[in-house]
């Protein structure tokens, strides 16, 4: 008998590994517009939304344990393309499209999911593979996630 | 002149790869108590809150750009442990540790954060370094993300 888990309020750290950091800052904040939190030796935090964060790690420097005044902060390293998806509403992804674009970034892929959603895929300047979607997608991911409404109408 | 990047309204999809499905699955529907929404040959999408989905992706087996009806959906593949953190208030964080202990799951390392919060880390199955931590934390996961409030008291 071990019991029932406690809560968990949803995630609050998404990781991407990079081997540029300026060019991933170029791209996370001056394409994608996320706001730079931190500015480490080997990660940057960027803004994703209320408590979202995107860490940009800086591949190979981050495998060691860090040792902190408040504790050890584990290594972990990773090699190869990762994914991750940020969300918006449908009435932004023409706004997207043309944007990326706009910016030189190319969509390497669109797809419309059976539930009614759409997503645009495209990469990090490291190859990493990222998605913007829009609902209806996952079945926690529905309709009342459109236009305007984000978290806010939802909960 | 490529104007202002359109809304994102946070991040959707965050993914972690392993190697063992099956013990995967034990662990994060098992031990974390997340509900499986898709089960699939190349990943299980597990809710992680609303509008919040983990991906968990068979490593090796991703790497290959799928056809589906509604399009092109670009492989992607990793190597090494990952990183990602989930959130949670204050008040739990006593009820994680006894829980990860009581379940077999080692914490291997505790830190306290400059701004007042603190994390419990440990691993997944395949060595992917978890985290569950509880604010405040970073610039936007402060205070008011506290015991019981989650997100809709927050935004």
């Amino acid at each position: 008998m071990t019991g029932t888990p406690p809560r968990l309020d949803g995630i609050l750290e998404t990781a991407v590994y990079v081997d540029d950091m300026e060019a991933a800052h170029g791209f996370y904040s001056g394409v994608l517009g996320l706001t730079r939190m931190v500015s480490g030796d080997r990660l940057y935090a960027y803004d994703a939304g209320p408590a979202q964060t995107l860490l940009v790690f800086h591949r190979g420097h981050t495998g060691e344990d860090v040792e902190t005044p408040g504790g050890v902060v584990p290594g972990h390293d990773t090699a190869g393309p990762s994914h991750f998806a940020f969300r918006t509403g449908r009435d932004a992804l023409d706004d997207w499209r043309m944007y990326l674009k706009a910016t030189g970034v190319d969509i390497i892929s669109e797809v419309d999911w059976p539930a009614g959603g759409h997503s645009l895929y495209f990469h990090d300047p490291d190859g990493n593979v990222l998605e913007i979607a829009a609902p209806p997608l996952w079945p926690n991911f529905g309709a009342q996630f459109e236009a305007g409404q984000g978290l806010a109408g939802a909960v």
